[in-house]
């Protein structure tokens, strides 16, 4: 394969344990980088970069290596895989952190192979921006750089979030996280102070309301979809993520239509993800399941148009 | 003019005093008549059932007026007009009312003049579904029939309301009424409920995050703009339904292509209304500007589609 090729990410691999409606999963396969690289694994190659503990079981890195994730970037150290707790609302709209016990996580530093360097598609994942500036720095001609970060971030390591932001091309961030990051209440405003920082692209995830993308060409809004059923919300904006550099990798086009795409390929995982514990529901999802799904989005916001 | 043409709307003709970030406008026009008409006026004849006090100024009237909104309809009575004060949160994400004086609607018993019987598009405004009910059975021969209510009406008159409800085609509610009044927070769910009590369509409004249309032929999502600039969203769900009845009663066409791009105008002419206090943004919009609005809520969602 030439290197230049699929997408390079780092993040999380992690076991979470859920309790949602009801129902409680116990360290089922979680985390940042999984829920990522699953979604992105159906529109191109991926390459993870991450750490897992010693009890972390084959049958993982099977199903990764199942969807063609290649993971010798990822790191097997002694201890602990990463693992976080956490209870849902029962609207799901809302939900509380019961444990985060980062283990392994917490002496992790990123070291991508050799041939991995030559990426050109790269996603940092919600980890600390120390690290994501490291595996940056390891990427020898990027051509588009994303990255994700949260409210733990912004509020405990401003300066070093600041040193990524004036190096990627794109954040994605919930909206919640943009407002406190740009101190601004109103959306559009928070988006072009955030843009000021760097990242000429903002994506803010707004949950079930969607995702708003602020670039220089404007604004674009992709729909979620109105599901009937919601299993479990953890990881949708990350596999939105996911779907979203995933298709821009495949395509390798990064004009304002192809951007639009990506929102709604990044939709559709999302609404993929959100309907089963875990990454399940994206264990085995055929390319006619993708592009239903796609259609009913489409669907979902256009129209013909008439001249009034 | 033919009297089938245009649109009925019976509804409140009010003074507001409003509080927003630190503004205060005191005894301008509002009411969820006011806002409809005004919206309505801009794509077809309107006709206002309302009641004002004999307090209610001669500007008002012209200002209806000057927009071709019949006002044979609107009873001047005895006493004050009914006056709502409320103040916003500071992110304008929620209000708090501060008084409600009913004054002359208290006693209001709508009367159409005979002439508007004949009428074919109807909207009974957020008043109660008695009054509603009253209105509705006035129209001889009804084509398309909208409603809207509010919390105090599910909470306190729920058997009338659903008199209303068996009879009309659509009902334009709020997210929260949505869900109090199908006793379910899932929207797609609780606009099916809502669908099994008689409106074969129901729009569910979402304030910034734009309004869901379930009916026969799916659902269909319409992007709220996302503006640097709102200043007051008082009226705005009224606006909403009086751009969307408005065009629907201008094209006389009840297809799914018409009702999305009559959702699309409802947006349009909402994105106006907060960007000022009461109705001022509304008060003499040119095409162009309407147009143009219209075109930058499609470039918010439309995008060239290629196979993937």
């Amino acid at each position: 394969m030439d290197n230049t090729q699929g997408l390079v990410v780092v993040g999380s691999v992690a076991f979470d344990t859920i309790e949602a409606r009801g129902v409680r999963k116990e360290m089922v396969l979680g985390g940042s980088g999984s829920f990522f690289c699953t979604a992105a694994s159906y529109f191109t190659p991926v390459k993870l970069v991450a750490v897992v503990g010693d009890d972390f079981p084959k049958v993982h890195l099977d199903f990764f290596a199942s969807r063609g994730i290649s993971t010798e970037g990822l790191i097997r150290a002694p201890g602990k895989t990463f693992h976080w707790s956490g209870r849902y609302a029962d609207d799901l709209a809302s939900r509380q952190s019961l444990a985060t016990e980062l283990n392994v996580f917490a002496d992790f530093k990123p070291k991508l192979p050799d041939a991995w360097r030559e990426s050109e598609f790269i996603f940092l994942g919600n980890i600390h921006p120390s690290l994501q500036l490291d595996v940056l720095t390891q990427i020898r001609r990027p051509r588009l750089v994303a990255m994700d970060t949260m409210n733990f971030w912004i509020e405990g390591q401003l300066e070093a979030l600041k040193r990524v932001l004036e190096r990627v091309d794109l954040l994605v961030i919930n909206d919640e996280e943009a407002r406190m990051l740009a101190g601004q209440h109103n959306l559009p405003r928070a988006a072009r102070a955030i843009r000021a920082m760097g990242p000429k692209t903002v994506i803010v995830k707004r949950g079930d309301s969607g995702a708003l993308l602020f670039h220089e060409n404007g604004v674009f809004a992709a729909p979620a979809y109105p599901l009937e059923e919601v299993v479990d919300p953890t990881g949708a904006g990350d596999t939105f993520a996911g779907g979203f550099m995933g298709y821009l990798a495949r395509v390798r086009d990064l004009g304002p239509q192809a951007v639009r795409r990506a929102m709604f390929y990044g939709s559709v995982m999302a609404s993929f993800c959100v309907e089963a514990f875990s990454l399940d529901r994206m264990r085995e999802l055929s390319t006619g399941e993708i592009e239903g799904r796609y259609r009913a989005f489409r669907d979902l916001t256009h129209f013909e148009d008439v001249r009034l």
